[in-house]
């Protein structure tokens, strides 16, 4: 599927689609290499947000939010169009961390109840189900920490789980999870299959078949901050108990929805997501799988430094291992003071179970070009 | 301590006042008296967040957080003071409920442990107490519902509940309750207050000596959606287990902060609160004292329409019982529509502890005026 992309040649597929999504945003005074901790919104996302807040200013909250009711369901529908759902089965919340949160507080799953998720799990996520009295245990993987779908199949035969919990794309690894091959496998063993999509919505395909799918507006989306989405299919929100349960009619899914917030931010992502669509979800994951690859072969060995993933992974994200002697929270702070290069240093808590040295993160959006790729390989 | 006021001179203490708050925000379209639902921001307050937004979108999310650092650290110690706290003691995040929530999660209490609160009690509060495990039970109050301060002190004497949760002022009734000798007695008895201060920050005095505080933006501080502050005092704090636990040095209390979040809002409520402070917190609370009682001599008894709270009741907020026959929220849409008043129509599930039947109400900010008043009057 992916165009084969030779860096030398300094041309990735849709260089076009590149250009338009720069051209549609600030303009950075350095180069941004940093969407998989937060990607950059464009005028319009960013003025749709103003100018609700100027509305809610001018006609309060809650009058400005019943004219934007119509928009709001449209961006829920489209949202849920990206996971295979329906609008019913959308809420809007707060961040990918407090979807978690709601579905887990709604769900009131026995105390004890097993639950498997990557060994390379997001430390927040794993301390947010052991908090809500889950037991996770560790998916079958890789040597790279990827599932392992054989292995997977026989767990779910010989011991399943009360839920699988799947991190589809790592924020500490660029690694793309078989999330369809487990939710075909879920969906047979009669086993619920959750999908953290924070990092792979707008990214890649989540159009896979899990009951549970939850993601932020932030990163590839290229929304708001302060917003996130949890997104249910109908047998499960049947299952969540409400703190304050919604009128006859709302979609139960619904009393998830935070009915106070950041209304101005919903209505940007609504935005956001409609220039991924107008872009074309399938050139926009063809351009982000090239410059994944583009960035592997650019920066693999260049001053020591190690690409963990392999070269042909389809995503965004790349890790680099440093070289012995080299500080990666210092590498980064010296690459964005002296060369206005954002990218983030990610360390072994945030994955405990799988990182054992810290990494530094690139993670270009559809922007940028192999001469920012180049910049931070001679920086580095 | 109130300048004696008749709506008959057309005049209310510092006019002056009124007149720049209104100077410095978008012109409203038609009459906004609901600021007890949501305020309306200043000019300076949307620019800041949406200048924050764009900066985000320039240098990175997180970059442009970085940057703006020492304003939030400044933010939290300006909102500190305003509940006598210090910044160590805030931590923002989405909501007031949200705020219920960080705490109550955290505080991690035993179950079926007493907490005594207000009959009146915002029912949203009661579902969050009762879906800690908690076991609410009634404070005593007078007719009016209002804490009877004697019968409180034998309360914590006879039976000292786990911790008294007390709503400052209430969403369905502008009664201010007496929390400073609450506080004091708490205090004597061993026994934490937490003040539900989402009705009456930037409102009315707050700093009483309560253990917990927590409240809003987007109310009576006119601040953005999508923020709510937590304060707790250091030996609180101290109570609290965090999901996942702050590195050494960092304020406990940082822990129940959302990292993940609306950031752009925080800076936009620390300019909203700097406006507070230049406005002086006692001409506010003076003015709006004054707004509540010009509200109440010129709309009681009209159209036979019955004001709730005492004429003299230190807040803005005012309650309206309809006449026989009269349908509230068809009241609150005809005057939306036709006339453009905003205002808002209670529910009795509201805090059905308490109210019988809806209330239409009224909450000018100091922009009102007793022109706006008598239009709203003259709509009923």
């Amino acid at each position: 599927m992916l165009a084969v992309t030779c860096p030398r040649d300094r041309l990735l597929p849709s260089e076009d689609l590149g250009a338009s999504w720069r051209a549609v945003r600030p303009r950075p005074p350095g180069i941004h290499l940093d969407s998989a901790a937060s990607s950059r919104q464009s005028h319009r996302a960013l003025e749709a947000a103003a100018h609700h807040a100027r509305h809610e200013s001018e006609l309060g909250g809650y009058v400005a939010e019943a004219t934007a009711d119509d928009l709001l369901q449209q961006g829920r529908s489209v949202l849920g169009g990206l996971v295979g759902m329906a609008a019913a089965d959308v809420a809007f919340v707060e961040s990918a961390q407090a979807a978690l949160v709601a579905l887990l507080s709604g769900w009131r799953l026995p105390a004890g109840s097993r639950v498997a998720c990557l060994p390379g799990e997001y430390a927040p996520n794993v301390a947010q189900l052991r908090a809500a009295g889950l037991r996770p245990e560790p998916l079958p993987v890789d040597d790279l920490g990827r599932a392992d779908v054989d292995a997977v199949a026989r767990l779910l035969a010989d011991a399943p789980p009360r839920f699988v919990h799947l991190t589809h794309i790592g924020s500490h690894r660029g690694l793309l999870q078989p999330a369809r091959e487990t939710a075909a496998l879920c969906r047979e063993a009669g086993v619920p299959l959750v999908l953290d999509a924070a990092q792979s919505l707008g990214h890649v395909d989540v159009d896979l078949g899990a009951d549970v799918v939850y993601g932020t507006s932030r990163k590839w989306l290229a929304g708001p901050r302060g917003v996130g989405i949890l997104f249910a299919r109908p047998a499960i929100a049947a299952q969540l108990v409400p703190v304050l349960p919604e009128p006859e009619g709302v979609p139960p899914l619904r009393a998830f929805e935070s009915g106070e917030a950041h209304v101005a931010g919903r209505i940007g992502l609504v935005v956001a997501v409609g220039e991924h669509l107008a872009a074309g979800p399938d050139q926009v994951r063809e351009r982000l799988a090239a410059l994944g690859r583009a960035t592997r072969e650019l920066l693999d060995g260049v001053a020591g430094w190690q690409v963990v993933e392999p070269v042909e992974e389809p995503t965004a994200t790349t890790t680099l291992r440093a070289p012995d002697g080299v500080d990666v929270l210092e590498t980064r702070t010296r690459l964005l003071t002296e060369h206005g290069i954002v990218l983030s240093a990610i360390g072994p808590e945030r994955a405990p179970g799988e990182m054992t040295s810290p990494v530094l993160r690139v993670s270009p959006h559809l922007d940028a070009t192999i001469e920012d790729l180049e910049a931070l390989a001679a920086a580095l």
